[in-house]
């Protein structure tokens, strides 16, 4: 593999709970004359499947709890937002004025849960990660085949910020079709060694290299068809949640 | 911006304290009928500029010291490896049977200060990270000023393994020509309100997409012409090392 190309995906209108998703982006293909086949990958922001999954909550009709009080005014945040996070979190993993990194009910570790209040269009609305990103991702994917008759797979992807690294970059948060990670193991360096660095965070790498493309802002381009990659198909039960770091597994904590 | 190109440089050959890399890149660029303008950056693995710039260390002119004996017994590591892994480095960030991740004297968190002994001919040998990644790259960039005419931005890579991921990326260790991050401050989105996530790891994106054809086995190939991104030219002192979060804004430690 030498060529890779990210194709930014244009004219998608804005994504509602009642917007078609897998059609605005099988429109948005034939728009640009763009046939995907079964060894490309779509990525596609977390933004937009929240959106069409109705994962927007209107910050009026929720009542921070106890924790949710205490922890807004150690960081300087929205109580009502701060319950939000929480109802999305299985814990907290640090908290500084302004900052609330957890780790969210599906074991990412990122800020506020992943809850975003920008490129909502209602003002005191907020939006959440998908319920299951990998289940939104497998979704698409049939929804694609059917319109398209063949299924690319399908990655799902957020900016993160990074444990020690300023700026964030886009991981996948949810995958379906490939393997997360592309196992290097057996492959052997010029010199007929074993490679040191035995596994690619191939999912991750897709959504990073997506975000080339994939504006935050006003000309948003909310999905990237990427094409020319080297992955594995997936195994049963893959997908972007399950390269987590287990626990006992995190050398860096 | 809807469209990148990722085009691997095939065909350059092992590269040694005695290569010319510029040389050998420029002559890569031209089998490959691709000329590099301004707005390109070039992505070059570590490890060959690691070579040009002598950087190998033969493990039997080394002496490891108590440190390093302690270390190396507590890690299950070679204690001359160790001895080199801690002259790079600053302080031990955490150790475990089998793991060494360290700040290295750049300020990079990573396994075994980025000393490797794949893709090195000689058996005793071990590869350093480059000194200073960020020199490394201008020096580059102006060899390619000089050759071509032009001259491409140009980041230099290595794949890191992430706290809370399993899967190694590639991140930018050097960078000369481009700012690391892209400032998103004062764009809205398509509500006209602030982004949330501000400041993207811009050379970050373009190592981890660099690495989808930046192979680390036998068919290695090295460096990558990555094509049609939004970057920011540097300001003056601008590099990789300097998008390591500083002690005190690490929120995730």
């Amino acid at each position: 593999v030498t060529d890779v190309q990210v194709v930014g995906l244009t004219g998608i209108p804005e994504i509602t709970a009642r917007s078609d998703l897998a059609a605005e982006i099988v429109q948005a293909l034939r728009r640009q004359a763009l046939q995907p086949d079964a060894a490309d990958v779509l990525v596609v922001a977390q933004k937009v499947v929240s959106k069409a999954e109705g994962r927007s909550v209107d910050l009026r009709t929720v009542s921070p709890g106890a924790e949710a009080l205490e922890l807004a005014a150690a960081v300087a945040k929205d109580p009502r937002l701060v319950q939000v996070i929480l109802s999305e979190s299985r814990r907290v993993i640090r908290r500084a004025p302004g900052t609330l990194i957890v780790e969210t009910r599906h074991g990412f570790i990122c800020a506020n849960a992943g809850v975003d209040h920008s490129n909502v269009d209602a003002p005191h609305h907020v939006l959440r990660l998908p319920l299951d990103p990998d289940a939104s991702a497998r979704r698409l994917r049939e929804a694609l085949r059917l319109a398209l008759d063949v299924a690319p797979a399908v990655v799902i992807s957020d900016s993160h910020g990074r444990a020690w690294r300023l700026g964030s970059v886009g991981v996948a948060i949810g995958a379906a079709g490939l393997e997360p990670l592309l196992d290097l193991r057996g492959r052997a360096d010029r010199h007929g060694r074993p490679l040191v660095v035995s596994t690619a965070g191939r999912v991750d790498e897709i959504a990073a290299a997506a975000g080339l493309v994939m504006g935050e802002a006003a000309e948003g381009i909310p999905c990237a068809l990427v094409r020319g990659v080297e992955w594995t198909p997936a195994s049963p039960g893959a997908g972007a949640v399950g390269i987590q770091r287990p626990e006992e597994r995190n050398l860096f904590r």
